[in-house]
């Protein structure tokens, strides 16, 4: 069979004229679909319940006999320190319990950076003029919203399957003062799926940036979601700068979002002890420290790093279907057309689509005038703009599985006639 | 009975030598007692374990259907904004549910007013050059230190039982555009338990500042902690503002952690529409929400006002007897002295003492050196200087009655060295 590619004009018009026909069908049911957003199900939150089900009175005293419902320890409880702090190989005295929302501890790290400066830096960034920060793309949506926020200048960096082009990051970042850091999700990253190799994290490691206060927003978001038997291995970027003495360079975030409950689990940061003594005196000034009963509800639940595992082994089999029900009508409805590529993620909560290049706003457009609702086009990009107008995140986590089906279907159709639309408008 | 300030020196000094011998016999009894900050201890905090105890299932859907486990929801789920907004006097229009902490949420407002702006401001704070900021004295340590890590100039208005000096207010806001804002707990204010009066919340209402971006910070922590049959009744502000179309004036804040767990209860903003539409949209690029499970937990075990009260009232009937053993003491220990005078609040968490200028550093180190820990001399006024050394913030709550007991022991025994010393010195 012919890919789109390979057809006539005239083979094309037939085509898209069938497609247009199943395109009506499918407006004809009425549908309301949503695939925008890389969030759990309600049966998925299910899966952690039990959490809340433990006896409150229980939850009350760490193992050094601190009240956790009574103002203190501002960075966080110990053994949650401990507990993180090991699932990401560092140790407790490199950890800060943040609030809920890494992404709140992201932006507010940021607007520290902005106004009070970092460790080791002269002077706050928000001092120096114009700033930038390189954006691997496809990246995360929300972390550009930040940097633009500020006013920062996002310069993209291409990603490949083992993670950001590092010869433009090294040339960025060590050549231009007013690069003051790098977004990053470096396993099962959003949305490719795709892990840094060892090659990359070792790269990031040896910067020698222009800039005496840059740094790497290493968002671990995805450092325990692995849904298939094999999990990828991403090197400790904080052992990996053992070796160039340049631990000061890392911020790394994570959070239990996607491992408890989303939007009320626990957030945390891990850095070099100067770091660490520097936003801890920052923090100090802001808050007596956060809902330390939900860290306590967390550790106790999880027990250790095992228990975590063991946990997450749950939303693996649950999550695990939903990606492969999605790849399966991909490879289906468009395995053949040769109009698009995607990727076959291990973890994470994204598949990445590229279609042709200019066809991705007419086929989320499609798709919305008929009730899919799809991150729009261009959102895994600065400002919004991709580009080659090509790439759509899917997020198949959110819909049951008989709603993905549908909604996968309708993709399907829609990339097919935005595809032959712009083949034979060429 | 003779005042100390009645007595010849020989008086004093006899007096002095009893005193430094009750010293010595409360140093060899070795203490090791905390009056420093104003926080609930184990018991109290048990009062709301039964918030803790409802059935996780119960907590999943709000009203309107909404999974609170997972995201959206941004500034919180209806039921809290209409609860937290009821106790307020706003409607839950003009209410933003933040995270845990009023403090943090009074922070990220300050820190986002100085890189972004305010609603109506023509640039942001940041970069307007040298900054002030309105603070009564003596007030909340923590809200200063906010402003003194900005940068911002803190100007000391005097308070009075009826609030601060309103015509020095005006004078400041209505003259000087470098003024942003002014600090206030206008409910049994921090330390001294006053309410502001209706008067000083209507001269609040009708200031007009030089600046297009003034804002009261108005910081009502124990809107609902009286704890005697005498509630003092604070104005609305927001009532006060219509009359003068100055709504845009005030943020008011709260928290719950004082009414269930410090640290881990919800706090809450409130303010004029356009104030909430602006913060909400600077809002939505720092998080996608706050813990809403926490919000559901809060609000499912209140109920509405009523029950948010009774619950209050057993907070009521637990701290009143320790601020009834503090104060006997007070009265016991300086009431014939004359060296010192001392606030009876119907509410709050504090009771402001005066002592002889120059005094307050001195008893403070005295208590310190045989094991009472107070809140530092002079921290209750910007730069922890307090201009006259006299002011010293008992802290109540915290201790157990059998400890508060022999802390203002101590202290009485403290003051009047310090006092003493200080009289013979002149």
């Amino acid at each position: 069979m012919k890919t789109f590619l390979e057809m006539t004009n005239d083979q094309r018009r037939e085509k898209l004229a069938q497609q247009q026909k199943l395109y009506e069908v499918q407006r004809a049911a009425g549908l309301d679909l949503d695939m925008s957003r890389g969030k759990p199900d309600a049966n998925q939150l299910n899966l952690s319940m039990d959490m809340l089900q433990q006896n409150p009175y229980d939850l009350i005293y760490t193992r050094k006999g601190t009240d956790v419902r009574n103002y203190g320890e501002l960075a966080g409880v110990d053994e949650a320190k401990e507990l993180f702090g090991s699932v990401l190989g560092v140790g407790m005295e490199n950890v800060i319990m943040g609030g809920q929302s890494s992404l709140a501890l992201m932006y507010d790290t940021v607007i520290k950076a902005y106004v009070l400066g970092v460790y080791g830096g002269s002077k706050p960034w928000g001092q120096q003029g114009h700033l930038k920060f390189l954006c691997p793309v496809p990246g995360y949506d929300r972390h550009f919203r930040i940097t633009q926020e500020f006013g920062i200048e996002m310069i993209n960096i291409p990603m490949s399957e083992t993670g950001p082009d590092m010869a433009m990051v090294k040339e960025y970042v060590e050549s231009d003062p007013s690069v003051k850091g790098i977004w990053c999700v470096p396993k099962y990253s959003n949305p490719t799926g795709c892990t840094y190799s060892h090659e990359t994290v070792r790269a990031f490691a040896a910067l020698k940036p222009a800039a005496d206060d840059f740094r790497i927003f290493w968002d671990n978001a995805y450092f325990v979601h692995g849904f298939r038997q094999e999990d990828d291995d991403l090197l400790n970027i904080f052992d990996a700068c053992k070796e160039f003495g340049s631990e000061d360079m890392v911020y790394e975030f994570m959070s239990t979002s996607k491992v408890t409950f989303s939007g009320a689990g626990v957030a945390v940061l891990a850095a070099s002890k100067p770091n660490i003594q520097f936003l801890t005196r920052q923090m100090g000034v802001q808050t007596l420290g956060y809902d330390k009963i939900n860290q306590l509800r967390h550790v106790r639940y999880f027990k250790n790093i095992a228990g975590l595992k063991a946990h997450m082994q749950k939303q693996a089999n649950y999550l695990r279907p939903k990606f492969d029900c999605a790849l399966a009508a991909l490879e289906k409805g468009l395995g053949d057309t040769g109009i698009g590529t995607w990727t076959n993620p291990n973890g994470g909560y994204f598949i990445s689509y590229d279609g042709l290049p200019g066809t991705a706003k007419r086929c989320v457009q499609l798709c919305a005038d008929i009730g899919v609702k799809l991150t729009p086009a261009g959102a895994a990009f600065p400002y919004g703009i991709d580009p080659e107008d090509k790439n759509i995140r899917i997020a198949p986590s959110y819909p049951s599985t008989s709603e993905l089906y549908k909604s996968m279907n309708v993709f399907c159709i829609c990339q097919r006639i935005a595809a032959l639309e712009k083949l034979l408008a060429e």
